[in-house]
């Protein structure tokens, strides 16, 4: 209205959009993603109920144009190639804003508060799955705290491009039809709407031509995916058994594990996202491929790209809240089972490298597994220390960090 | 019933399982794909209806398991570690069956009807993007079919692995608490029910603990795509235009194509099938990742798997008969302007390497390419052919196959 | 020369080419993959390497170009555009049977091997990474053989399109410039060379627009690594420990293992083959993008399609049999672990679901969990069977097998 | 030295690490990828060679282990688990910033020079394929500019957490066996080295047991390889033809076009870096795979890790560098079909809705589509405006910016 549409219709489009917000008339969206690749069929879609609802409004007859046109009128200084690409952007941050990264940062708490109430108990670490030297849990699961921390950091490294709209681009980018400064003030409008600081994309040949920004994006969820992928596979091995697993950990038992073998339990909170992360990274290939497929003036995979990225967004954000609440808020040391594994460990030998040199710590290792005796046996048997020494040194309370 | 259930309570479970199969108890099947890996969640869902309905029918009390039990008598010589497997097969095999190939070979028979249509069209080839030596319109066509007829086979390749079920394995591919017999009983009624010859896995904890099957149905689906968008961006560019693009074909105009440009037509078709395959391919990345991950004597990314799976074959088969309806049955060739591009090309000068040799050829490539000339001028102006000559063996009809 | 190229000709450039695949002027190929998308580069510099040293054979002047010209003579009949991906069918077809194939076949007779070895062990089941009931060792790597040998299967499922080759096509597939039959007599004589049967592609407007053929190898490797990354995961996990892991096996030490833990031995073995794995996932990625790409007449993705299948074949090849040597052909089973496991187990409760019912066998295993007594004690507690019922039905040994 | 080890062993260790680094050493290095997934072999072979040259140094016997031992001595406060993570991320980092970053912004500045080199040359704008609204060359140019400053964006967001150095955490992160503050001077002492800024990792279990910061990287790359995909795709069909193409481009004539087709000219390094492309996005997907699978304190993926990573930033250094010097500098306009293409052109109908409305000017188009007419005459014909309306209207001109 401000740029010249008369007012009574730019006051029914307003109140007709409202409606269309509110999901009143949802029932008039029966588009699906496999459609044109601009999304123009959505975009009018949205003009077509929006004109029609204008009219009804205003008294006229749907379906006559009149006096709402789907196309002049309420489509008026846009097209579906600025239009759409700028519904994704805004669709994508305010979603990654509001529901990714508070769920994000939600099961990053609950780690945080696992690492302060592990930070006493003492495990034998395992590296190339092999006993290695030992580590706190505490010390085990800040390393999970810790991707959680820079998966933070690293999607809000991609907000910025994202934060760009393509509005006042139109048809191929020069934004004909637009009037000069309509692009930067549909930016504040956004940003003052959504409360997050939306800006015009500097260039829009690139945002209607190119959907970079939505793989940079799906980049860091897949990033996210590798993340969560591991912590919950560490969490399911530790938590394996009961009786013939490692079972350092107890994981809640909120569901029936088994069909055939009674009083099953089984992680079905790690299987769960672990399933969404292997969903999450064939929608990174499936938004790379369709990322890279832009022609001339136009990216022609635009529903297919946003459907993938918000899928991906939905999944994570979900899927952590659950896996927070159902699994990480509850989870248990089994201290005794930690304590046994942690003494019947050879690794404590590493401690003795400064003292003995690493060569005789290895024969000292090597004789105590094939023999099944215990270090210390084996140290004395070699005669590599004295009983005192052995007591002495080998402390994994000091084994946990530098001198 | 043939292993001990009795009559009644076998036949109570038979009449609620068809009523499930009816979808008159949808409402009951809450559940989504993130769940347990095993899928154990779905089967019990399906195990406590079945039970529940089959209590109502027999008149008892519906929650109280009795006089039908969801594990005992539903879930008799079952477990969800050999149910859900064994579902999934049959799911792949009677979508792939009946809905993917029927689609799949009636877009082959529609491109098989263009390949006659366009026998007779010489047009220029383009390799590179460069103009080439030219072909018929026809001959590009058939490439397309061949694509397409060999998607057929090799779809066809991956059955025999995706046609061995797990039933009869339980919990973990032993067999526990069924009779010996049972698997392969199964797998002969099921070929019964569906038409299509199942078999008995022969190694039941391959089938629990891997779903290779999976990945290979996938992997020729993954070809398939590749194919759909050789083929679809081959037929949206040579339909470009309609004035500053290649023109050499018409495709029908079925959507408003712009709501910015008035009179534009898009290849929309072309852009809804490439952006499946581009789900389809991402599919494929999610289904290996989730297939690779398999952990002793059970996979447990089941949901994801089959979610995938049936999601690709889906999208291809509604895809493809789109595809073919809404455009490869109503492409036209525009003959003019593929007259005038195959007259304007230098290529068919390749014709005269075994004359006049490639150097010399080449020269009067080049020479016209430089001034804009015709061949025939150049190969005058440079006296490397008489006007006699040039016309006798420059015949772009003497070009298009073997002598 | 059959089709008329003088045999004088003829005779040097067939001499000059046994010289090139003796490897002696190999250091007259310095091209990488990354050139034109056609390998026309290669394709050239073979047929200049093959005229020059003719020339020098026939007493000419290297250089120039006579009397033996590389694209008049040594490119005869031949086109980049039918040549390169003949060569490509070719590599791969050999490399697939005299490398992968009997490597394969050998890690697979390996695993067979040990299924033998291992038919008495009976051990715990392990789903979603907890407890299960029991099966033998034999059985579970029984599903490892199981998945190699349907990986036979399944790749030379797709032998039969990788069979056939472009060569006769020329420039765009019309075989412009060649006689009829060239291409049916090229294939006899790969065959022969090959010791392999070849035939001429029924279409070669498909076999040099599209690679459809490479991308379907690939999904089938890519296949046989989801096997690969199953069964190398498993063994590193059944060999974890040797004190805090699961310590059913042991596999052989081949390599030092730490450099600052003493004694330590790793699943090296294990490592280098999922690492091979998660590279040919990756290059069946490359592959699948490059192999969607073809444009009009020609695919100009060739060198990287087939520098990504060959290493994938190379790299499989050479990977199982590494694992097979240093690590499956000595994995032994830790037999008093394995049964000392088997023993503490709960899920033995699941043979007697058909005596007391699911909800009281439940009952007892999770008593027995909670109190962290013995499944005996348990069910002697509950009264749900007496000590000689229980002695009487819960014996592993009837728990492998259906009834 | 400042921690303690002997300043003599000290100095032999330097002056024989120099001797590594000059590359006189090389031959001792013989280890390929797929070796242990620590990396702990190559760190090992590191530590003889370095030790043994030590000892040559200082007189001793080759093999004795003595005056310098590898383990404890070159080996002294560190881990392959520390070590070899740290050089991953200091190779990562300086090639990305000496080589990738440099080849990029040159890219970006021979873009930035065509855009201001063709930024009055007005051409048809395409979108769908389909001809759509005007836009100058330059204009269309500088969306291939942004993508790639946003490319260096994005590439130098992932740098912070690329910065971060494992060393000091030694065998699962606890730092055992080193110095208190002796993560932090490796750091000061490496950005000396390198002149670029490390920090030490703010937690070791995460800098062993994860590789996220992998991932990160090649997540950027991978979105770099869309872009060029994109922008290569966009110039070899702008450049298509001589005659049969789109031939608003002229692209340079670097290499022999065809081995068949005498004179033909391709765009061969628009074909290289599109195969650059397809292998970095692949290597993201491997990366991916082997980036998610991290067990307890150790991902055993880091050397396939690394080789993929580096591998794709000198595919895409080079590749850019290449792209650029034989490609995109010499592009040329070709202007007088340019012009042709952009007066032909029916979509400068656009710029007409404001004056009679998207419908009548749908008709206009139309109507001169279906007879093969210009806009004006259609215009004309259709009553829609005057012969002087329609020439102070259908100004290019004025369609190529907001008003």
């Amino acid at each position: 209205m401000s740029h010249g549409l008369p007012e009574d219709i730019g006051r029914a489009i307003q109140q007709a959009a409202d409606e269309v917000i509110s999901l009143k008339l949802l029932q008039h969206f029966p588009l699906v993603v496999w459609q044109t690749g601009s999304g123009t069929q959505s975009n009018m879609n949205a003009n077509e109920v929006i004109s029609n609802r204008a009219i009804e409004i205003l008294g006229g007859e749907m379906g006559s144009k009149s006096p709402v046109h789907p196309n002049d009128h309420v489509n008026m200084s846009a097209s579906s190639n600025d239009t759409f690409p700028t519904v994704m952007h805004i669709a994508a941050v305010v979603e990654i804003e509001t529901k990714l990264l508070p769920s994000l940062k939600a099961l990053l708490a609950a780690f945080q508060e696992k690492v302060e109430a592990f930070e006493n108990i003492i495990k034998i670490g395992r590296t190339h799955l092999q006993d290695a030297t030992p580590l706190t849990l505490g010390q085990e699961f800040s390393g999970y705290a810790t991707q959680l921390a820079f998966g933070v950091e690293r999607i809000e490294a991609t907000l910025p491009r994202l934060k760009l709209l393509a509005q006042g681009g139109t048809a191929v980018g020069t934004g004909l039809n637009t009037k000069k400064g309509f692009d930067v003030a549909v930016a504040a409008e956004v940003s003052r709407l959504t409360g997050t600081e939306f800006k015009t994309a500097p260039n829009k040949f690139e945002a209607l031509a190119a959907h970079d920004a939505i793989v940079e994006a799906s980049g860091a969820l897949n990033t996210l995916a590798c993340s969560l992928m591991k912590i919950a596979n560490d969490i399911r091995y530790l938590g394996s058994g009961p009786r013939c697993g490692l079972g350092e950990l107890s994981l809640p038992e909120n569901e029936p594990g088994s069909s055939i073998m009674p009083g099953k339990v089984n992680p079905t909170q790690c299987e769960a996202i672990t399933m969404v992360c292997a969903q999450v990274i064939g929608n990174n290939t499936t938004i790379t491929v369709a990322g890279s497929q832009g022609q001339f003036e136009l990216n022609v995979f635009k529903p297919v790209l946003i459907k993938n990225l918000l899928h991906s967004i939905t999944l994570l954000a979900d899927g952590m809240t659950s896996f927070k609440d159902n699994c990480v808020v509850g989870i248990q040391a089994n201290e005794d089972k930690i304590e046994k594994l942690l003494h019947e460990s050879l690794m404590l030998v590493t401690c003795l490298n400064s003292k003995i040199g690493y060569d005789t710590a290895s024969k000292v290792a090597k004789n105590a597994h094939r023999k099944g005796i215990t270090l210390k046996q084996s140290a004395l048997e070699l005669g590599a220390l004295t009983n005192e020494e052995f007591d002495q040194l080998v402390r994994p309370e000091l084994m946990i960090a530098p001198k």
